[in-house]
């Protein structure tokens, strides 16, 4: 089998009615696309969840990152190039680049993914599936030029802005809330009127816990130093200790 | 420029995160996938948005069904095959063909368009449009053995059994609530429990209003003559007249 070169690269279209009243595609399904090409890239090299089901360990996206200059408009091609910039024992950290067909960068992408054993729900050593096969596509140089995620902290004072039942489609196939349907609950916390004004500049969400189908999800939101940054938490209710954090996240908009 | 053909057939992948929980597509992603394949085939047919838009005047989804045997997996590749069936005056009749890499056929789907000016909203003339150049595509003999959509009749005893504001997310470039958005809407009024016995076995819906983002949307469910067969009726609450009708629906499950 050739060897694959570290970084993948995946064409996309912004389909019509994956955008939103602007014309311009959504952060959930921009979040999608970039969670499908860490998923091509990661299978084609053999450390992906086809391989990882057989040994009964799995990937668990732990922090997303977006960065966007501006988003691809409807019927855009545009491609994602995803690598691997790092690893650690129970993580590794993977980079993402969206560009248009001219060349065109639209924005950046970082992610941390944690590998766990499906069974016992703890961490499992990425570096002991097939010898450390992973290492042998980190890639340190290619450019990937936006902040880390930095860990979210918030005040206590955050106020309750909505809450919401987790239904049918917001589970995928691991049997739990999908990590883009975050995305999309937090971004419709703000109306058509302040995206008139204010596109989305940059979005980070740390995922702490899963939740399921019939959990009341409760949203929090606090404005962070200006007025179109906030972080957002996420709990949902929890029958022994009032709420469970699920995850945390600040929106950044223009 | 060469004819085309008058069936288009398109190629999708049923993405891992546009599966439900058990691993098949999501009835509203291929709603959403027959769209696209509406838009393409009638776009390439020089009687799509691309050049209505020229002309002040769009394509509305008026009435869509579609019957499964059963539903693509997570990485399947599949194909939609569409054509026009039927043109009146004001409306269009379009059918949809789903099969597999093999030639297996998923299911198939019947759709009607009405054809409107974007200024007055009122219908518009189809045949006027590039000198009724869509009847040069009618394909009357392709076969689509699913029964035609029927007018849903609700008792007027219907429960209300849910309701929801409509939010961001919700809205396409057209500046209203998507039409696959309420597919899923409609679809969330069953649990997990439920559908781990009865998938989604046909699904019918006519589009009577637009709603827009802010609109608080009421669902009232009633059960037809098996208990896997029911109706749904969304209304919008209207200052004026207390609700308005936005849409009515038929699920039956297997």
């Amino acid at each position: 089998m050739e060897k694959l070169s570290k970084i993948g690269k995946y064409e996309f279209l912004a389909e019509p009615f994956h955008c939103d009243f602007s014309g311009h595609l959504f952060m959930g399904h921009l979040g999608n696309h970039l969670l499908n090409a860490a998923d091509f890239h990661s299978n084609e090299r053999g450390y992906g969840m086809n391989y990882l089901n057989t040994v009964r360990k799995t990937w668990v996206l732990s922090r997303l990152a977006v960065e966007m200059d501006d988003m691809p408009g409807a019927y855009d091609r545009f491609s994602v190039e995803t690598w691997v910039d790092d690893v650690m024992r129970f993580f590794t950290s993977r980079n993402f680049r969206i560009t248009g067909q001219d060349g065109h960068v639209y924005g950046y992408g970082k992610s941390i993914w944690a590998m766990i054993d499906v069974e016992t729900r703890q961490p499992a050593d990425v570096l002991s599936v097939r010898g450390g096969l992973i290492k042998d596509y980190i890639e340190k140089e290619y450019p990937c030029p936006i902040a880390q995620s930095s860990r979210v902290k918030m005040s206590g004072e955050a106020s309750p802005v909505r809450q919401t039942d987790t239904c049918y489609s917001d589970v995928d196939v691991n049997g739990h809330v999908n990590s883009v349907k975050y995305i999309e609950h937090i971004l419709d916390l703000w109306n058509l009127d302040w995206y008139r004004k204010h596109p989305v500049r940059r979005f980070e969400i740390a995922y702490v816990a899963e939740s399921h189908q019939g959990d009341r999800l409760h949203f929090y939101c606090e404005r962070r130093e200006t007025d179109v940054d906030f972080n957002v938490r996420i709990a949902k209710e929890d029958p022994d200790c009032g709420e469970t954090e699920v995850c945390r996240c600040r929106v950044l908009f223009v």
